[in-house]
């Protein structure tokens, strides 16, 4: 087990690195991590050194060999990698918290992947993220990025399109947890569901679900129907689903579709929170505080238990389950945000697209999906159009484009207001737009 | 010219109906017509015996040796006939006002083809049509039919999908609308002004402008812009685009886009007529009366300019256009409904699109599009599932799928709202929906 | 383990049915079969009571509880079948002899698949299959049918378009071989090994090797170039590759290639089996008389070694691993043909194709292959068309398609010699062949 | 008409253009040229004087105020062209003799477009053409070229793939030719034929045949099917068709598919004009000695009747009539080689087809064709692959390529074959082949 096996994770002093440390050590036998190099800026020193301390106590406590390396000079740590992680956050929980609440003032919902705020994170995000690649294609060119980053499907169509690395794999932990969530009102184990995911990252359904390989998708719908299951994954706190749409549309939708199937209500709940400063960026700000304060007590050695309620909650584990079926060829069946190679007709085929995948060391296959449904293409569609035009938007810094994704965005889909909205958070994100202000 | 030639109309008690007969007239050394019926339901036959006698003047008038027939027996009308136009309104005006004033009760707009109204209408026309096409395989096999009826796109489709007959020819006025008003904005004649049609009916886009074979698309963007110019095609009044958006969008938008791009400020509108009871059915009952009241005046034995200030203005016309164009194949070029074929890129092979056509004997062949522009992709790609998912409801008399269809229309967007309009507009139009009654 | 677990076997008197029943009992951990029916014509009873008697010694000394059924009832044996296995002969060897001298004797190639041979095979096997398809669609209807009656491609195709059966899966060994055949040359365990496989039955390359998940392809492409290991696959002599042709082409060819890229060559060899009455019908005729003798043997209770090195070796052992693959939802990645929808960029959506599958409970899923390699596109483009014309013929019955067939396909390309192909074959091929004779 | 118009002509010194010149004048009301350049390498300085001065008297006969140029500068000829029209021929009529003579002496067909000798014409071609694109871009960028240089299909495709010219069209006179012959058949005047061509450069199939507008395909295919009429078109003496082969196909097949459908006894006639020198260039070579002896004659002021003779007749008048519809937006139908964009469903959206368009001031739009035909889309999937090939070997300068494009062609179909004949030909061909000797 001398051979080194190294691992980069930007944006080490993220609140979700235990998690990620948990991961690696509990697969130990499967990946054996020499080198475990956190990666922050500047500005995130104080976190960085918190969540360093805490995951070399846990290495040390679990008695691997594994090496942890804290950095704050990205090329120094990602030389000779062979799995990077990117979990970055441009102008941290503060500008999040802008995301949500100026798109809000003008009356829309924020949101961090789909709405104002996903666009907004997206024109900061991109350009980091191209800068990573650049410097991966010259220091670690045969490394895998594992990226859960959002908006992860613009970041993934992003990396694909503008830079040069096509080892760049996006990872969301909303099918994951659409799994779990149906496994549990199915009352079995997670390993015996598996669901067909089509569509993009936070626009994804699952166009079938099997338990031990029998469909069992008009139970799940008839589940799902009843009141108490609608939010049977966590990240969101659904409304009821009316039974006539589920019947009709008869694929499972995903937690983010009650922003455009029951828009008005998701609205109003967001209103309340902006009212009472209880956004999720606020109301995230406040669970980082306290897990921090957990991680520094010195004799934690061990992922605390409350980072389970934190929203990301198994993406970290997921990274660690991918990079063990990539390490190992081990051709199991994930959903991932990867190039769409005609897997589903209709969606372009060099963009990205979040689909069920077997897993190889040569990277994710995408199972073939075929013809999307008739009723989801047109929100698939218009979602992928406004990714796109995100994108150049972000590539270009150009504010027309900006306005453009917003307009022809279902949550927006008001010229004047898009203009209003891009304007007033072009300036209050100015200094971490540089493309759009030189 | 002792060669029969016979054009039957249904729905021929129409207002609309003197500008066909004035079509007719005025290309009879093109189109010699030998008998024009119009057939109309026994509902209807005040103003068919109205519009038959001022027909019976016109002709006179013109000295030109064509018979009209008034027939309420579609069967008898339509044996042999060589052309079939369709101009029909099952449950009259009364049902447009309920399409239209049902929806702004719940807070979203009516609109007679892509929102709630349009979907209504489309489940009180589909099955009427798909009758018609039966009976015109047994009785004029040959005959071309070319349909006006309102949803253009959907009837089209449904026709081509549902029934054995391939001649079938959705038509609309708002691509003619928008090169005649881009006409008069660049003060030349309409002639010389040619527009690459691309989308759906009522969601086309002009993807390209041309005066006399050269681009003036970015000079017409700039005109557009100045709010003066806002509503070039007069049967909408339209609010002002934000010029950030017309010059991203890169595209001519059509009348109908401000429901999409400027939802809020349309409903405005909407609900201000409604409160008003000036909802536009109720506007058109009027001008209705009025336009009778003319045609009952014996004198008269001209289409009356009045008519021309009515909403469907040069609809007629733009049919006796296209029946001359197919009957000496012209191969003109004119924007149509027809079957997409590949023509552009990304819609549904088989399904109806509204495109630019070469038209022949042979009927319409669609230029070639190709890709459509990102930003309007999605847009025009959720109007085709909603159109999709209508005609099945239609098709099926299913409630389930009319409250799909709905709630993935961008104008309602909520599916427990489109439980509650789906559930009124089926009661309020039960007498015409019999497939949902059995 | 006493859940009834039916297989049924139609062609049970094959000479591979030894290999089949070895296939099952080795797996009867994973497969615990009930009962295995063998199901023969009349005409080949006495070949059937042989196998059978194998058969029963085999299941006794293994000590497994498989009960073995003959039965010369199709219907009788497909009540209530879990699996089907279809390994027919419409017509016996006899009529291979045919396929095989007829064509010769215009001096083309006959070719049991793709060739005039082929073309004849298919002509007297798919209404067989379709017959059985509605037997199992009326009798067993959540039974999977496992074919592997040549041609194999055409087959699977004429299932899926003209049955209403939707689980029928296509086997050949030949891709098997290759991933063999090439871990052989790796010296390495075939598990080991993993070829991504795109094209037709027959007409499959390899676009990318692995060793244990790593590529290989150019190694293993070096390795074809030396003339040694020119028939890495057993079933065909393959005469020697340029080497600039494999850089050139830079994908696996399978040995049906042979056909293609060195038709001279092959119909060389093939004239001179014909003149010396060793055409491949011959050679099996003689093997299968021998095989018999040993069958025949009663202190013979396991499958005689010498059935390896008759051409099919390894289709059943193929069919016992994918049975239990979907039985137990394995996911695994095996080749296979199955309909395309869209796996394969630019093949027919609907139509068949061989392609590597992730197999599971529900059926295999092929893996995304997205565009194939522009050089290989157009002859498995012809192949396909040549596939799709002989389908219409054999369900039509149209002599006109069949030699609009062979005048396509690329070892005739001559319409005259078609003509005299066709009407040749027609007429002694009569009594199998009643669709044309009506 | 003071207005400059300037035509260029590249390859000037061919016997073809006393018919260009011709085509100009008889349309000197639509196009009113000012200056026509003709232009040629120093080494075809004796013709082009010659040609230039039969330019000059027919000008001056027809009283037209066109200028004549002759020129050895390509450059100071394009300086701000309106078109430029290209008919080349790298290595002169010697080349095109080993084109055709090195292939036969192999036992297969030569042929300048999609065999051997159209591979290596394409291989000297191309480069040429990227250089004319070149230069046209920086010194007449607006220009359009009109190329009848064959290959003109892979040129085509070349120019759109390898050059940044938008604006260049292939032409061909088959298509033409076919119009003109079965008008011929019927009896009738050419401008009543319409065909709906689709395919590619001399491998186009006419999928419909109008008279005034109406389908006539059924009595077309039945007078091809009479051997006296078997070539309708003059340019390639044809043998007839099996009857029961045209049935089938069900579309027109153009002269050039007798290479593949009758490969045996199209190769047996090639060989009998190889023995008795009496192949096409050697043909051509006879004619164009006399044509040129006739353009001497200093009393020859109009284009000699001779010249319709020679195969490439009406390429010219074609290019006159292309440029008419261009300059004059007349939206006429023609069929021209040009970007696909998905007008034909299954070729590749960027590549070149040949295919009926409407021709405009912004150049041709081709019309939707949609699906092929299955049982042509093989064969036509083989050339754009052998097109496709062989236009990288010619931008690469690729041994391996050209050897790879030679045995995926039909006619060749053999990988040692292609190595002995491509290798034979680069000897023979190395002065004009600098990308492969370097």
């Amino acid at each position: 087990m001398s051979k080194k096996f190294k691992i980069v994770t930007i944006g080490g002093g993220s609140s979700y690195t235990p998690e990620l440390v948990e991961g690696i050590i509990k697969r130990y036998d499967k990946i054996p991590v020499t080198e475990l190099w956190l990666v922050d800026v500047e500005a995130g020193r104080e976190k960085l050194e918190t969540v360093g301390a805490l995951a070399k106590r846990m290495v040390k406590k679990a008695g691997v060999p594994i090496e942890i390396h804290l950095s704050y000079d990205r090329r120094e740590a990602l030389k000779d990698a062979d799995f990077v992680t990117i979990q970055l956050r441009v102008g941290q929980l503060a500008a999040r918290a802008l995301d949500e609440r100026i798109p809000l003032k003008h009356g829309v919902i924020g949101q961090e992947t789909n709405g104002a705020g996903g666009l907004f994170k997206a024109l900061r995000t991109i350009p980091v993220i191209l800068d990573i690649c650049k410097e991966v294609e010259e220091l670690c060119p045969d490394a895998w990025i594992i990226n859960f980053t959002n908006p992860a499907g613009m970041v993934t169509e992003a990396a694909l399109r503008y830079s040069n690395i096509k080892r760049f794999i996006g990872l969301c932990n909303i099918p994951i947890g659409m799994e779990m969530g149906i496994a549990k009102l199915l009352n079995v184990d997670y390993s015996r569901v598996r669901i067909d995911f089509a569509g993009l990252n936070h626009m994804v359904f699952g166009l079938e679900v099997y338990l031990d390989g029998v469909s069992v998708k008009e139970k799940v719908l008839e589940m799902i129907m009843d009141p108490a299951n609608a939010s049977f994954v966590k990240n969101i706190d659904a409304e009821e689903w009316a039974p006539e749409f589920l019947k009709g549309i008869n694929v499972i939708p995903c937690s983010y579709h009650h922003y455009y199937y029951k828009t008005s209500e998701m609205l109003e709940r967001a209103l309340k929170d902006f009212e009472s400063n209880e956004t999720r960026a606020e109301v995230v700000q406040k669970i980082e505080e306290s897990l921090f304060e957990k991680y520094r007590d010195e004799t934690l050695d061990i992922k605390p238990p409350e980072l389970e309620k934190r929203g990301g909650a198994y993406y970290s584990d997921a990274a660690c389950r991918l990079i063990s079926s990539i390490y190992n060829d081990t051709r199991d069946i994930q959903p991932l945000n990867t190039v769409n190679k005609g897997a589903i007709s209709g969606l372009p085929y060099d963009g990205a697209v979040e689909v069920s995948c077997v897993i190889t060391k040569d990277g994710p296959v995408p199972l073939t999906i075929g013809e999307l449904p008739v009723p989801v293409r047109g929100l698939i569609q218009t979602i992928k159009s406004f990714e796109q035009t995100a994108i150049e938007a972000a590539v270009e810094g150009s504010r027309e484009k900006a306005i453009l994704a917003l307009t022809i965005n279902p949550l927006v889909a008001n010229d004047k207001l898009a203009v209003a909205i891009v304007d007033e958070m072009l300036e209050a994100h100015k200094e971490y737009l540089p493309r759009f202000f030189n």
